[in-house]
């Protein structure tokens, strides 16, 4: 092993201390699911009461394991966690996930329960996630130590979050929408390892290409905006952060003993250290899936070509409030549109295709668009016209209906395609939001796999997409700094 | 006919007005469609050059119908509308509904052509929706006349959108969401009906429970409010209003002919009349599906309960952001919870229910929280340990695994029952947001479509729960000003 976060994430061997047989305890459930994630090293439950659990040979100790595993994973009673901690160090384990609660977010004496665990493992040169955690999964090795019950697949989106349940939130999102994940963590009460330790082992980390990041509050601020304005310059680091209001600081202190700090204040260290901030779970979502194939915009100046004229006229509205542009577009663009677009167009930006507009048209036009110099951006919206479909009506038979369904899901991929072609081709975002009109709520389903598969990303309402560019311009601007 | 609206929305018989056989035209399409919708009433398509469309008797103009058709839907060039509303009126005709587009929105000529066909349908006693429309749908009368290719069913939800596609978006997502609409009008232009004449209808309308109006901008503000303050004693209407930005303005004015007004100005006036503001077409879809069962809170006091710690950070944080009090529960409360939750349990609001609880246990803790006089609504987030269903392990063989999904939904039908049933026992809203861990993405529309069918709404994120409590907490304020 060449570092300390391969114990972690790339486990040859996992111990798990507090195995259990009842299907009802978290010993039982993560054992399971561990097995049922297809892992492939091996896998030695603990339990001094038991002889066998899921077919498995059970061991009485950790001293009586065969080997030194790579990883221990703790699910003991609190005040068990600190000797089974000593117990590790003494057989030479290097890494440990500890998912037991009742530390430091109940105060008092699991405070000092916490301490001692801390002490035990960096006097023995361990260091663990947690605890009070539900896990990690790390699919690229179908390493998959927690408590939900799905397997997300590998990926190049990586999570972090000081929540359990937020991590499977993010986790499984990221599942649904399927471009996978590099790395989950919760992070837990972080006695040991901070969140900025494993910002620094995504930075280096070849699957990851974009970090999710869910923050209740730090042990070290400083520390970590220095991490994070470090990674930042590698990847792009999404956040969430809570405890804007005392009683969401009062929730988190009570959650994972957080202390939540003064707003503005993070705010200001975000925007210095290029750390991107979300306001809700989904819209972290939506922007991290917009820099896994779009490239950064080199300035505010938006485009936008729309196939509806409300759309057109929310995306606007969005985008301006975000700092963006829409800039006019010079009388010769405006002429060579009037070749491709019925008469009565509205010869503005937003460019409303109106009716009539062919696939062929359409792509012309968002090229017309995307070749202004003023324009650093194409906010492309309903691309109903844009796919190469026979028709808009559903035939009523449901076997011609389903192969309707299945051409209408691969007209969207093609032209979701082109439009990335064109992306990279002008080396300027095009970002995309749509309804799928003629989609089924399962045909809806296979789009956003299909899609996720590639990396792409299309987006429901005009603002998800306004908002996914700002972050992009965002992080442009951040990188440009350091590019004299 | 007891009133103007029913020859709309009731009507018995449709002529429509530019009929085609050419699938790509919008004289054809909107015809499928209608036919398509199990439309009921007499159709009679009208074009002079062609005798038989979609097995239909087409008639050579409007003076040779049979009989004077409730309804007239006119699809035909710009320069020919005002003389076919003129045939319209000769035949007594008392409704329409005007598709073509090129009028006021282009300015100049076609701002005289909307003034010659408003004053043509005036002078006859005609009232019209659009022009440049795509359409309307009534669909507890089966009546489908708009583009798009899809026939949302019969339901509470009314939609009234200045835009074809926001209306297509909203009412396709209420389809998919499973209430159903009561009405869905694209109003376009509005040189005849105005989006206050629609709210008025709506307000009568025995099937609407609730109004989602997408707004561009004002033919006559005052009289706008006037109507929403009356509407909004009967419905609760929530709106959409683009036009923030100048460059959202300017948008607005060349798709519909919109003055957008300013800003903060319509925000007080939304405030005064009642009219519930949302920032996005999905909030405003989520703030709807709320009113259809919740009761409304009678404060600002809110009780949290959360299956998983970040969660209950997410909604504290939004709920007090949003002017709610997250209340301290009283000792007694919290002693009473204390026989019910693992000792561990955090003894403050959020109540964070932990590991193991059962779902008796939850439901009795929530009721706890509902009895404190302090709280008015109550918050629970992540309901997977309140559902009554066998392991969170989802069985490997695909049979099994299917079974297991759909007793997963029922169970999550069950627990939003009986989360409803304590909403109505102690009046105040219970709002649930939660992900469906065990579910796939196709059991995610199950469960999405099974609760719609009840008119019950489970989010997926926690400020979605904290923007819908919001909105019924001011629809609830607004109210309490007139019951005094």
């Amino acid at each position: 092993m060449t570092d300390r976060f391969s114990y972690l994430f790339k486990a040859r061997s996992v111990a798990l201390i507090g195995a259990s047989r009842d299907a009802n305890k978290w010993g039982f459930v993560v054992l399971k699911h561990l097995l049922n994630g297809g892992y492939q090293g091996k896998v030695y439950p603990v339990n001094p009461g038991e002889d066998q659990i899921l077919g498995l040979k059970v061991y009485t100790s950790i001293a009586a394991l065969p080997e030194t595993p790579d990883l221990a994973v703790i699910i003991v009673p609190p005040a068990a966690a600190a000797g089974v901690v000593r117990e590790c160090v003494g057989k030479g384990i290097k890494a440990g996930v500890i998912i037991t609660a009742g530390f430091a977010e109940l105060g008092g004496q699991g405070a000092q329960l916490q301490r001692e665990i801390a002490e035990a493992a960096r006097g023995g040169g361990m260091i663990f996630v947690g605890p009070n955690c539900n896990g990690i999964m790390s699919p690229w090795e179908k390493l998959y130590i927690q408590f939900p019950a799905f397997h997300v697949p590998p990926g190049p989106v990586a999570v972090l979050a000081q929540s359990g349940n937020v991590m499977d939130s993010l986790a499984r999102q990221v599942m649904l929408h399927a471009p996978g994940c590099s790395v989950c963590i919760a992070s837990g009460n972080e006695a040991s390892l901070h969140s900025e330790d494993y910002l620094e082992f995504m930075a280096d980390d070849p699957h990851t290409k974009v970090i999710l990041c869910y923050i209740e509050g730090f042990k070290d601020g400083r520390r970590f905006f220095e991490v994070a304005g470090q990674v930042s310059r590698k990847k792009p680091i999404i956040m969430v952060k809570v405890g804007k209001t005392q009683a969401g600081a009062r929730a988190a202190a009570s959650h994972t003993a957080a202390i939540a700090g003064t707003d503005n204040i993070f705010d200001a260290m975000c925007k210095q250290s290029g750390v991107i901030r979300a306001r809700s779970l989904d819209e972290m979502l939506n922007i991290g899936l917009a820099f896994l194939r779009q490239p950064l915009p080199e300035g505010r100046g938006v485009g936008i070509v729309t196939a509806g004229g409300g759309w057109g006229v929310l995306a606007a509205d969005a985008c301006a409030g975000l700092g963006f542009d829409v800039v006019k577009l010079p009388q010769e663009t405006i002429g060579e549109l009037d070749k491709l677009l019925p008469s009565w167009w509205n010869r503005g930006n937003p460019v409303d295709l109106v009716a009539g507009s062919t696939p062929d048209n359409i792509f012309k036009a968002l090229e017309l668009v995307l070749g202004c110099p003023a324009v650093n951006a194409l906010v492309m919206l309903s691309i109903m016209p844009a796919l190469r479909i026979k028709g808009f009506s559903a035939p009523l038979e449901p076997e011609a209906r389903e192969k309707w369904g299945q051409e209408g899901v691969n007209a969207v991929v093609e032209a979701m395609e082109h439009f990335s072609q064109l992306a990279l081709k002008y080396r300027k975002p095009v970002i995309v939001a749509t309804e799928h009109i003629f989609a089924s709520a399962i045909e809806e389903t296979m789009i956003t796999h299909a899609l996720g598969q590639r990396e792409l990303a299309c987006y429901h309402m005009p603002h998800q997409a306004a908002e996914a560019l700002a972050a992009l311009a965002a992080y442009g601007e951040f990188l440009r700094r350091f590019s004299v």
